[in-house]
């Protein structure tokens, strides 16, 4: 099927929305943990994380337009912190839940059976069933001039993770912690991994990495 | 394992890298094709494809500090235009292959044997064989100044797919067509879906979506 920009312009929104939420392909699952100065605790499933840099460890967060209330950033902007939960296989369906309107004095933990876990420092609740864990401090924000799209950055200040999950290289097996990915607006996928790969070089075939140490 | 930012500092540069390229979760796997403007096609894997809204269409690109030669960002600046080209379960070791050093006149399409393909109006280079296929226009850039970083918004203009992965609600089943999601620097994942779910409500129970129809 072949479309140009005007054919989707005359789209229903919402088939507009699921087919523009699957075409950049799979994404990841994060839960995004919050606290108002009031003392309520936040949760929201957000699938718009983005690695934006190792040194210094930087996340970004697209926020959709503030025209509507946005807990979440209200609770960035005022504390200063947020936390970054990976969502595994067997807390999907309570990470989607965080997405429906509750109440602004409902806590998202409360209505969904996830558990809060606090450690110092971090003035922002952590989900303790998620099996990677990263406290955040908010660090500058660009407001997207062509929609109105929010990016926050956030700086890295904790991790934490299952050990299983640590491979000799540093990097992480997702997969052994069955850590899910998002589709579109409403999909969970698992992903099983097919294969690790040697850095590409010029007239050298791809390899397998079989043994877990690259070549620089 | 807990780490905090200082300790995660003194990690090596290539075990910090591989950590921090993990810990955000999956990400989306797509090959960049674009023109230069003595007419070499060049082609390149990325996974730091943004969706950024539906309306306007908008796709963003984080591109690492342009302090070495970046080809593609060069291109997309001289010709105005970028397609992206989802990477399925048959062309994965190919895209990967994409990231090696070749010389500014070697088209990535040659090296890698994948086969380049245009329609009207779009002046850089499509990926035959892939299953999703977008042509975008540049619209904008974010410098990040924390680390040199800089997002690229590009405005899709035309859009090509499978028509198998077409569901009646707009959504594309990415699993339809062996889509891969990435892993970190070097890894390559097959999802499998696991469920899709009714969107959220307070106080009614988390719904599988089985119909294939949503309730607004």
């Amino acid at each position: 099927m072949f479309l140009t920009a005007s054919e989707l312009s005359r789209f229903a929104s919402r088939y507009r929305a699921n087919l523009m939420n699957t075409i950049s392909g799979y994404k990841s699952a994060n839960l995004i943990g919050t606290r108002s100065v009031e003392g309520i605790n936040n949760l929201a499933i957000f699938n718009s994380v983005l690695h934006m840099g190792s040194k210094p460890p930087l996340l970004g967060l697209l926020f959709r337009p503030l025209t509507v209330r946005r807990d979440t950033y209200e609770n960035i902007k005022s504390t200063g912190y947020f936390t970054v939960n990976a969502v595994d296989k067997t807390i999907f369906r309570q990470a989607h839940q965080t997405a429906a309107k509750y109440a602004q004095d409902t806590s998202e933990f409360e209505a969904t059976g996830l558990t809060e876990k606090f450690i110092d420092g971090i003035p922002a609740p952590f989900v303790k069933e998620s099996p990677i864990q990263l406290g955040c401090a908010y660090e500058n924000e660009y407001p997207i001039a062509e929609n109105g799209t929010l990016l926050v950055l956030g700086a890295i200040k904790t991790i934490e993770f299952q050990d299983t999950m640590l491979q000799t290289d540093g990097s992480l097996a997702l997969n052994r912690a069955e850590i899910v990915s998002s589709v579109g607006l409403d999909g969970y996928a698992l992903p099983t991994l097919l294969e690790r790969l040697h850095y590409a070089k010029p007239d050298i075939p791809t390899r397998s990495l079989e043994d877990g140490t690259q070549e620089n």
